[in-house]
């Protein structure tokens, strides 16, 4: 089944018609990407709504739903919903805006509902990744990878944080990244205790750590990595820290598997990071899922009650952050199995020492 | 005043207390990019609640508001509400999704309201800029216009869609840029008659137009700059096309004042289409305001009410675009004047052929 045949089969208890706004949903259901568009999906139907700017693309890709010229938006979703004898509407709360759910009330001739049903269907299907989809992170991971050799290659001490993005990025690009996953964070030195810090141009020196948090997409999914290397010799302190943060992602890798939560995952990593005395210094969540969107669901986290199913497919990036002196984080990402994970990362996990 | 401070002094009238969670507006107000975190507005004093990852750099960084450390998110915010004796709070209902105000109305100890009054107060100052924000968008369109120079330094046929867009990019984010504007559209031949096509490996052939649209980003401001140039000799019609389009662009540049429509000045260029028999082939809007977003206020469009204010920026980007054949697009982005406008693009409009 398709992911558009998927959802059109869940409609039935939520709602005679799903309208579809968010960018990423509508490629994800169709294929087809654009800025703009309204997916408009009834129990036996779907139709695409969607502007000049991408007409004569869509009408040679999008699968599985009729392409309508955008005109009238409106008058054309309530023409579908009259066809289609729609009582009741539903929007994906989770993305669609509150002034654009008031502009479907006010316009659409059905009831539309404010319940986010639809939106955990959604959710739901997207969170568990077909073969087709997998494939497609693990090319977008190879590239990473080959980036991360490359920089590992030429990096030395004076280059720039910005230096070191800027190839890395060009890199990808040059190597089959149809976009990048997400802004490249490369930071060094005390930098480095910035979980999302921004590269600047500050210059590398010996006897700091590097990090590198950085992804590829292809055909829309995407890869996500962190590694953090050393400029000549790191200190014991900072041996010492890198070993926890790798016993600790070590250890959650081990433990993952269907059917558990995303909060008892975050706290295999957590206890043994705490253990160590460490447990304020690693302030975010263990990991987040990953496909069309670098950030989705499910959440391995402290406060979510997600449960890992099989096939999803998620992040496992514990950190040690210590003000103004250094931080570490280890990320690999993986599809969940149901007795435990295929991990899509390969890229050395020792200490790299350049 | 700044930015926050016009804010401050806006929500007379419309609340007691503004929440922000929008990442635009998070850093319009508070110069603190970020991709999560609460901005929490009372009338006489300013919050940021924001997440580990980002703390460390947003007590560098925040201008303007007291910064706190997020932990339980609601709590907080409810605590603020208390101390400021708030009893109205509201959100910009433009960027809210419905979840997320589902939550604030269920999660705090004030009304919620679901007007969009403080959505539109948001929008009015952003849309009028200060001579800052004009310079950073200047300093990158002059980025953008180096790029345009070395891509057509090196630009031959056999280089593909992608190859240009690659070294477009990488010129503008080794020149300056701290990122693009958005995903570079380079086209090629008959490519380019869709209107937001996607770089491919299409060769660039003798006798094609090559369709270039792009931007830097300078401190979170965007550029935006659309041209259309030849490879080798174009035929007589691509010629014809071109002067048309230029001829609308010309027009439409000469008519921009503060005060007029945006449909008003979509018209000028518009008709001056339409009487040369392309009417149906300028299938978008001439033009969209431009500033921290790509696409924000004022809009010049045939369906829109939008006047445009002194100091506010817009694009002016007439095309006409032949299905199978070829299309052409010329942009440049000027900022509207009592009088006229100071266009901010000074790159070459004649037929560039190379």
């Amino acid at each position: 089944m398709t992911h558009l045949e998927q959802l059109m089969k869940g409609l039935d208890g939520i709602c005679d018609c799903a309208i579809i706004n968010d960018t990423v949903n509508r490629r994800y259901f169709t294929g087809m990407k654009s800025s703009d568009g309204y997916l408009v999906v009834f129990k036996d139907a779907a139709y695409l709504i969607i502007d000049f700017r991408y007409i004569e693309k869509a009408r040679q890709t999008a699968k599985g739903c009729e392409v309508i010229l955008q005109d009238k938006k409106y008058s054309q979703i309530n023409e579908l919903i009259v066809k289609h004898n729609a009582s009741v509407a539903a929007v994906d709360t989770q993305t669609c805006t509150v002034d654009q759910f008031s502009a479907f009330k006010n316009a659409l001739k059905a009831d539309v509902t404010d319940s986010n049903a639809l939106s955990k269907l959604i959710r739901d299907i997207r969170c568990v990744k077909s073969q087709d989809e997998i494939d497609n992170m693990i090319s977008a991971q190879r590239i990473a990878e080959k980036g991360l050799e490359h920089i590992l290659d030429i990096v030395r001490p004076g280059m720039t944080e910005r230096e070191v993005r800027l190839e890395l990025d060009n890199y990808m690009l040059r190597n089959g990244a149809e976009e990048l996953s997400f802004d490249t964070i490369a930071l060094s030195g005390s930098n480095t205790s910035l979980p999302h810090g921004v590269p600047s141009d500050k210059k590398i020196q010996a006897g700091e750590f590097v990090l590198l948090d950085f992804g590829a997409v292809v055909n829309g999914y995407h890869s996500d990595m962190t590694r953090t290397f050393c400029i000549g010799e790191p200190s014991e302190k900072m041996r010492r820290v890198y070993d926890i943060v790798l016993k600790a992602q070590l250890a959650a890798l081990d433990a993952v598997k269907a059917g558990m939560t995303g909060k008892a995952l975050d706290s295999v990593a957590r206890d043994i990071i705490t253990a160590e005395g460490f447990g304020k210094n690693f302030g975010h969540s263990l990991g987040h899922g990953v496909g069309m969107e670098i950030h989705e669901m499910p959440y391995a986290s402290p406060n979510t009650d997600d449960i890992l199913p099989e096939n999803s497919v998620v992040t496992v990036e514990p950190g040690i952050y210590l003000e103004g002196e250094f931080g570490v984080r280890i990320e690999d990402f993986v599809v969940v199995k149901k007795d435990g994970c295929e991990n899509m990362t390969k890229a050395e996990k020792k200490l790299i020492i350049v």
